[in-house]
């Protein structure tokens, strides 16, 4: 906890994470000030904030990814940290250049790290380099002769999964089962690449049939120590986004987590990236691949918090003010489970987001369980972003505790006025597959197809 | 976490620690069923147990302190046992006996065992036996003759404190700072016990001036385990009326702590205890006195669960049960610091309660902060029972950290319909003489006084 000039921290996002943002730099005695959309002039966190001022109209595009908005408001409201949070400009590393430019520090990693994380291709080259596993697959984006494309897939083995290297979420990607749809398939996602991400480049690995999402956390400061704080599981997801997340990972070998623990930080200390960032990988059968890193906080950082009993967001802004680590890997002690469920307001059978007025709201509590929510009885979700509404995080003193009291506090919650997907989490932790722990990232499709057919 | 054949636990009690043991039971896989007076017929929570029924009118008289009518709900609604929370039939050896003789089983102590501690002077005695220490004075009623009792108050040393042996709550007691008020005190202090409490027998004690209010948390199994499990301070009390505690007591050395837990521990053991309790102490001078035992879950448990990590509500179920404590006492390992402040709905000038319709309410969360309330924005607080609405409960890696989290949830906090005490705890929070750290049970008041005079 250093004592430095910059004092005031802008943060340049808005709903919990803002909340988040602004708890923490309550803990650490900062001045904290908001960038705020005309969609968010009421939100009640705003009145937490020492000042607050709006950027722009409700659209995203004008007002929370608008660059020049929000340098102009951090700036008028003395700033001299901008938080990110996640999703909007968090791994903008056009943004991260702005702030730099208009004197002010980015609570995240410098911009050419940035860059380099955010481009698969050179990322998994920095991770080959600092010896965390990746999926099989050559690390330079595919040549654009058939003949050398399939030499390649025969190498990887079937399947095999292209990828654009500016892509994510989902998106330009596609599975090979054989060799005689690899040519078409790969017309089709070069032709994907360059209308979505305007970068035609492909590359291929090995497609892995059941693996598990599985996540390291890393912090580094700018004094050389970079720190892993332990692993999640976020394999329960819909169409690439985790509904539910869990640490630590359930049946993995802990030493085996433990060396690609090591080999996180070691690749950040590589890279000289300073701040939070997850490490997420696939597992399957015993082994860790490597798939992207996130260059920011994550929405699921609370279950590394509790079961870790650090405050990853006070530590992200102290290392971003230059403070060293306060504490050695071995002073990191990882005790009891704890698990998040993502609440959204959307239609449960249809999952459309569901925007309106919450009308009433009764939170859970007691004890194990935490709530980050900027959602109030009177509150407007509105549709022009994205639809989580609050994190319901449960602890234990084991996975069972955890699960049993995340499902008590489902059972507590109640919203009114839109609809909520806190329901299906009932279910979801209530499945014998998930209870039992280790389930696929297709886990929730199956589980999806299994209780339609039953429902007829 | 025994299976046995009592499956159905009947909630005594109302209000947030109504909610604090259905949660409990859910953890457990308990069923849970409540009795509720016509004033709490609307409260959310009773939705979240099995099933539930009236046991009378709001009048606590009538409802939660009329034996008949609680063992008639229970064992209507199938209760093999009965959770009496704090308060109402909590420490009642009448109820005790009347459970046991409707064949339940009390979540609690043996009738004898409660009939024992809940006699000063008796339990006095027992702590005496047990080397446990106590306050200087005889550990027996006093006798008529003036000539002795001043006899007695000489031995002991100036100020000595009369007390009723039947009382408690601050009433029946009396301070006598020399002997010539000595026969006059002794008379109006004989005539309250008598009128209050309907017994005229009274005890001398050594008075302390400036004492802290600190306390061990125990609990016991039928199999002779008694365990402790930290201790707290509670010295932030409004005449009597405890208002912030927290977890453990700063500045005191952690061997005596140890060796005065044993002490409780062994004493549990001697005297049969089974369950969770309390045994109050002051603290002056690096000195622990007994003062009395509770025999039941107490308000503040929450602190000791933040920094234990034990669900003590479960575990006293578990024991009640006929369960073995599933720890020793090497096992159990406090972590960091948890301070809980004690949300009252009441007039922050007068302290007068404020009993109405919460027409909005917005808790606070994030890293470290547990919110126990059975409140929602609708909620009418009645003005039947107790003011207190929420305890907002804080954690943190040291008592820094916890400070700063709980002052910045009360920040957040927003009733709106009834009065409260949130902006008071946040100007206690700041109080200077508290962030030190170890303040005399008079704080409060001198604080309080000092105030009214800045006020003019």
């Amino acid at each position: 906890m250093t004592e430095q000039n910059p004092q005031t921290v802008f943060v340049a996002n808005r709903g919990e994470i803002a909340l988040r943002i602004i708890r923490a730099c309550r803990r650490l005695g900062l001045r904290v000030v908001c960038g705020f959309s005309e969609a968010d002039r009421n939100a009640p966190y705003l009145a937490l904030a020492d000042a607050s001022i709006c950027i722009g109209p409700a659209a995203a595009a004008k007002s929370y990814l608008n660059i020049p908005a929000v340098i102009a408001a951090a700036k008028l409201l003395g700033a001299d940290l901008v938080h990110p949070g996640y999703g909007f400009l968090s791994e903008n590393a056009e943004f991260a250049d702005a702030v730099h430019g208009a004197g002010m520090t980015l609570i995240g990693p410098k911009a050419d790290v940035m860059r380099r994380m955010g481009d698969k291709v050179q990322a998994k080259a920095a991770m080959i380099e600092a010896g965390v596993p990746c999926v099989p697959g050559p690390d330079s984006v595919l040549p654009q002769d058939p003949d050398a494309i399939a030499g390649i897939a025969d190498e990887i083995g079937y399947p095999v999964i292209l990828k654009a290297a500016g892509g994510g979420g989902g998106r330009g990607m596609r599975i090979v089962r054989d060799r005689a749809s690899l040519a078409e398939a790969y017309m089709l996602t070069r032709q994907e690449a360059q209308r979505f991400f305007g970068n035609p480049d492909i590359y291929m690995e090995k497609f892995l049939e059941k693996p598990r999402h599985v996540e390291i956390q890393i912090l580094a400061d700018s004094h050389g120590t970079a720190l892993w704080l332990g692993d999640r599981d976020c394999s329960m997801q819909r169409r690439h986004q985790k509904l539910i997340e869990e640490a630590p990972a359930p049946g993995i070998d802990r030493a085996l987590i433990a060396e690609i623990g090591e080999r996180c930080a070691a690749s950040c200390r590589a890279i000289g990236y300073v701040g939070a960032g997850t490490f997420e990988f696939l597992y399957e059968d015993g082994e860790f691949f490597f798939i992207e890193m996130n260059t920011r906080i994550q929405v699921e950082h609370p279950v590394t918090e509790l079961v870790t009993g650090l405050d990853i967001v006070a530590l992200q802004i102290d290392v971003a003010r230059g403070a060293k680590l306060p504490l050695a890997q071995d002073q990191i002690i990882t005790t009891g489970h704890a698990i998040e469920c993502r609440i959204n307001a959307e239609d449960a059978e249809t999952f459309a987001p569901s925007p309106g007025r919450v009308t009433s709201l009764h939170l859970p509590g007691g004890p194990g369980i935490r709530v980050d929510t900027h959602i109030v009885a009177g509150s407007e979700v509105s549709s022009s972003y994205d639809s989580m509404i609050a994190k319901v995080i449960a602890y234990g003193a084991n996975r069972d505790e955890a699960l049993s009291r995340a499902a008590t506090a489902l059972g507590e919650m109640r919203i009114d006025g839109v609809k909520s997907n806190a329901a299906l989490h009932s279910e979801l932790l209530a499945d014998p597959g998930f209870k039992v722990g280790g389930v696929s990232i297709h886990h929730f499709e199956h589980w999806l197809t299994a209780k339609e057919a039953a429902n007829g």
